[in-house]
């Protein structure tokens, strides 16, 4: 069994080092072997143009991103947590992955939701797999509005996945009808760390609301939080659990796929 | 619009007579310009080997079958209607698709589901849209576990699917769960036709528990019905509605796809 959290926080809106001081310090605190906190957990959301981003955007291996890396392995923790991304001319928006037994990966979101397009470059990460040698689990991620697509989750529960760290900024509601089916349709746990509270830019209004959980990988609701609060989710997992895709004598989720039929 | 049905009943046991006379009975009197039965509705469902199942099937131009499609011309309805299909030596879990304006088709079940896979070759129609001139609909068919997995829907949806039509047996209660995401990620709606009863077979019982239900392209539940009754559930629903897959200025559900990632 390993212990996830995930962290529901309100990041303060362009204040990279204010967050990055969260971020560090629930690092420290929580009790857990793997942590999740939410997209562009490091600067906020709501930007709309590239500028914008430019301005709070950093490499993996700059100061914020750095102090959170060094984080996890001094607290001997594996961290995902959303960023804003610049590489050369490109940015993105990213959640990095670290900690003990791992070399750092970044993952660039894939599919990119309302004004983001504004500001970001589409992810070319692709979905990928990270083993935790030290936990046994295969940790997969993918960020807030690749949920709406089915092969996201199912791209990385075919790569072997056993968690899916989903960082998210949601702001509409039916993500909470889908993510219990993306966790069982692909017999996977799956953690949303959502922020909540509003921004606003150009006078537009985006409003998050929170209510991130932890499913299991029969879609059941492990722990969930309120709409409106900062807190940390913890539940204990069995990675192993989710591997062997069979459910009765015969069938079996993976095997049973036709892919010549998609 | 267009009045979409769905027929709930409990097939009689390997009486094709009995069932077929209640469907042609169900589509000379349903006021619906579509109608969809069951899984399997001329045969019932549980069958433990092929000899069994060949006792009950029959071609699409078998004499119960033609029965079923000629009420469908004669009232002037399409009728999309489960059946064990024999083509040759082969055996399939299909639904026959006909009515007016349309050439009859037949799709066979792609992902077979336990025993069905001791007495069914496995599907080989793949899934495909039938355009319905006279009623400006696309429809596709996936049949019961078909559900389990998301590519189904999608790959009809990506063909241009409006409307899916669900033949159903179903045993498991997620599917409650999946029915309105596979509507809503596809922005289709999406018609379960179930049965209901408990059939045994070699000492062991299976039993179906109804609760039909047709869905809009958002998910919502349009009707349904109890899980254990004979009802017909009647929706108007506007097929039209379905194709543009933008949601806000920016995003598409379809365009927004990446499938180079997947």
């Amino acid at each position: 069994m390993i212990r996830l959290a995930t962290v529901q926080f309100q990041p303060v809106y362009r204040d990279v080092d204010a967050n990055t001081a969260f971020i560090v310090n629930a690092i420290a605190n929580t009790d857990a072997d793997v942590i999740i906190f939410p997209e562009l957990s490091t600067c906020g959301y709501f930007f709309v143009s590239r500028d914008e981003v430019g301005g709070v955007a950093e490499s993996v291996d700059g100061p914020h991103i750095t102090a959170i890396t060094n984080a996890a392995h001094a607290a001997n923790r594996v961290v995902v947590c959303g960023f804003a991304e610049r590489d050369g001319d490109n940015l993105y928006n990213s959640a990095v992955i670290a900690g003990p037994g791992i070399n750092t990966r970044v993952y660039r979101k894939t599919h990119l939701f309302y004004k983001e397009t504004l500001c970001f470059d589409e992810g070319n990460t692709g979905f990928f797999v990270v083993h935790l040698p030290h936990l046994d689990c295969n940790l997969g991620v993918m960020i807030c509005y690749d949920w709406r697509f089915p092969e996201s989750a199912r791209t990385l529960a075919l790569q072997g996945a056993d968690l899916i760290a989903c960082p998210s900024n949601l702001v509409t509601h039916i993500w909470r009808m889908a993510m219990p089916v993306r966790a069982f349709e692909n017999k996977v746990y799956l953690a949303v760390a959502n922020r909540y509270g509003t921004e606003t830019n150009t006078g537009e209004d985006v409003s998050f609301n929170g209510q991130s959980a932890i499913y299991s990988f029969n879609g059941e609701v492990l722990t969930s939080a309120n709409a409106e609060e900062t807190v940390t989710l913890i539940s204990e997992i069995d990675p192993s659990a989710t591997r062997n895709k069979q459910f009765n004598s015969i069938n079996d989720i993976f095997k049973d796929r036709r892919p010549e039929s998609y």
